[in-house]
């Protein structure tokens, strides 16, 4: 069987080349006369797989180590009867822990407690859904807005109104939708941003236009009181640099981008691929993820968790090189977005750090956050 | 016998309950009726030592648990027979980490090597020679520059000249002198400043007026390749916020600011009094100091010094904090600049961190750094 995949993809030889073959090129120039012998394609976001690509070859399954699909024709795949698999949730883990390094960051320096806030999580799907997990176990209070799950599954959720109207940090995990019973294109703006509570901290690691950006900005200069933490932005890679300037933290779209998220991303493909040939799984993440520089924490107590959060994952590294970026003259500014994406530095998840603690009470919290806990001897 | 302290001074009881009496009271309104009964004072740099505070009491040993001293009258405790010690150099590997920290910071964002570079120290006391080692033992280059020690010990010394020509980095850690041989107000200004290397990094955790801010501000303008590490300002507690805009860091002088440094200068007192006593020092420093919240760390290797140097102190939280006090309109600022040093929060030294690592020849590196380090079986 011969694999040609995107050469930029991780992880791929010691998960694909049991199978066969394994080729890889650039993602961006991939063309028909690349897929010749292919039997499966391996693609990230820049390569477009439709009629054209595929037409004149005899790949029977197409993955993408991405969450988006819009670069994908899948009904043409599907009509054809080729196998096709996405990395659904892959880099979800990496989202949930550049809000919460996030929250924690803002907590310390504006003197407040996460435990003492509601935080109102607006789309509860791959994101959101892991965010809330990791809220509640921490013991902070959330609320759920998401109609689509609501008219699904019925209780639990609420409006976005009473999120507005009751979360002291409103985070956005919502697709970019726009149009159907519940888009989501400008689900924040000037009908409704003003409704936020005094003091609330607004973040958005979803689609940049759920935010109508410049309502924001006009809304953010009126009220000092507010927080502002974004990630994607409503232009991007344009970026308004005043509402950057405005924001706590701001990031290039960098929120999933951890190592673990881009291999959980092809291991995906790996059992879907397993899947599709029926052919068992025999490798488990773990065993394809590089070891983690930093092994180990040992703390005194799990009072100050934005110590561990800082040593596996700092937003402000990124903010840092972000703000860099915006003193470039304008037409340098879009480029430089996406190089920083590209030429990501490497980034780990909380899972890789054990973190060792004596007391046999001890690591709930830092359980829930995300770490690997072992009890010392007390 | 009775001590009384300025009740700010750290670790006081562990130290000084054994001599007799100990009381406390605050430095900034201490006055000679406080000390009607005392034997031993000890005082912060808040309270002026001078016959006006002593003459009617029965004081026979005073202690400042500062580097500086210009709020003790020296001469006249001399002609009155009554034992002096303040606390040199007890926080000069704080003040190293904020060098060193700041240095691997900008090394990891402009992406190069520090082994690469020439770091030249002007002023090589206290601070300065303990940085020396701490390069040197890590294999970098250093220059030297000290007109005093110069004359005093001969070779190994090179002119600021020399400095400004050769280093990539030019740390200064002098006092400030206005006059004598070797004043030290201005040492860089207009005249030298542009002397720099190209793509210089300037760092002063020394005294604010050893740079003309003005002028730095105005050069630093024109040449967009220099980098300033700013944690002494001309005039503070008021700061120019267009020179600060204009630093990578940033920080309101607190690079001395270690709690080790702060109870590292008690210790020095109480060993002093012991010394004055002519008893032996019972309590070694380890003993006095809490256990730090963070306690070991285990690395795979020592490529990255960045880690382990943030996990204990990031230089960039205090930027932070002073950003965020320069937008405050111009009469809050000098008060802000004042409450950022007195509510400073807790920040350990290097040595406080266990780094765990395997491999014999492991750790030279992260030893020269100042972490204590352990080897692990292989
Ligand atoms: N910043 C990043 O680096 C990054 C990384 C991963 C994902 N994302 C983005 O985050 C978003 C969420 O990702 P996901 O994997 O959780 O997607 P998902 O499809 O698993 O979940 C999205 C959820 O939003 C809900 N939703 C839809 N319309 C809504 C509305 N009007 N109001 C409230 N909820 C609504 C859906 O019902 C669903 O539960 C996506 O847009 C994705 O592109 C960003
Ligand atoms: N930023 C902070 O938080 C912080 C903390 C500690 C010390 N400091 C300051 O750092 C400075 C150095 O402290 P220290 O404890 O090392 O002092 P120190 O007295 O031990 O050393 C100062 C050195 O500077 C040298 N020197 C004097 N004039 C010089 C000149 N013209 N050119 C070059 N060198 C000259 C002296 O010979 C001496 O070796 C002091 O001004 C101190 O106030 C700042």
């Amino acid at each position: 069987m011969t694999i040609v995949a995107d050469e930029n993809i991780p992880a791929l030889e010691p998960l694909f080349q049991r199978f066969g073959t394994l080729r890889t090129c650039a993602g961006r120039t991939m063309g028909a006369e690349d897929l010749e012998d292919a039997d499966v394609l391996l693609v990230r976001s820049v390569t477009r797989v439709d009629a054209k690509l595929l037409s004149d070859s005899a790949v029977r399954f197409v993955g993408t180590a991405t969450i988006g699909m819009d670069h994908i024709d899948q009904a043409w795949l599907r009509q054809q009867g080729v196998g096709f698999s996405s990395a659904p949730g892959c880099n979800a883990d990496s989202v949930v822990e550049y809000v919460l390094g996030s929250l924690l960051q803002l907590a310390f320096e504006q003197r407040f407690s996460l435990y003492d806030k509601v935080v109102g999580i607006v789309g509860v799907g791959n994101v959101g859904g892991r965010l809330q997990q990791r809220l509640q176990a921490l013991g902070i209070q959330v609320l759920l807005c998401d109609p689509p799950r609501q008219q699904a599954e019925g209780g639990g959720f609420v409006s976005l109104d009473r999120v507005l109207a009751d979360a002291d940090i409103v985070a956005l995990h919502t697709p970019l939708i726009q149009d159907g019973p519940w888009p989501t294109y400008h689900l924040l703006g000037r009908h409704n941003l003003n409704q936020l509570k005094p003091n609330a901290i607004v973040l958005n690691a979803g689609r940049g236009p759920v935010i109508d950006n410049r309502a924001l900005l006009d809304i953010a200069r009126m009220r000092a009181d507010l927080t502002l933490v974004l990630d994607v932005w409503e232009h991007e890679p344009e970026v308004d640099p005043q509402l950057a300037a405005r924001c706590a933290i701001a990031t290039p779209h960098i929120a999933g981008y951890s190592l673990d998220g881009k291999i959980r991303g092809t291991w995906m493909l790996y059992c879907a691929l397993c899947d599709h040939l029926g052919l068992p799984v025999e490798t488990v993440l773990e065993e394809v993820l590089p070891p983690a520089q930093v092994r180990a924490l040992e703390m005194s107590d799990e009072h100050d968790l934005l110590t561990p959060a800082r040593l596996v994952y700092d937003p402000y590294r990124d903010d840092r090189a972000f703000r860099q970026m915006l003193k470039l003259p304008e037409n340098a500014r879009r480029l430089a977005f996406d190089r920083l994406r590209r030429e990501y530095p490497e980034r780990r998840e909380y899972g890789t750090l054990r973190v060792e603690m004596a007391g046999a009470a001890a690591g709930t919290r830092l359980r829930a956050m995300g770490f690997s806990m072992t009890e010392n001897e007390p």
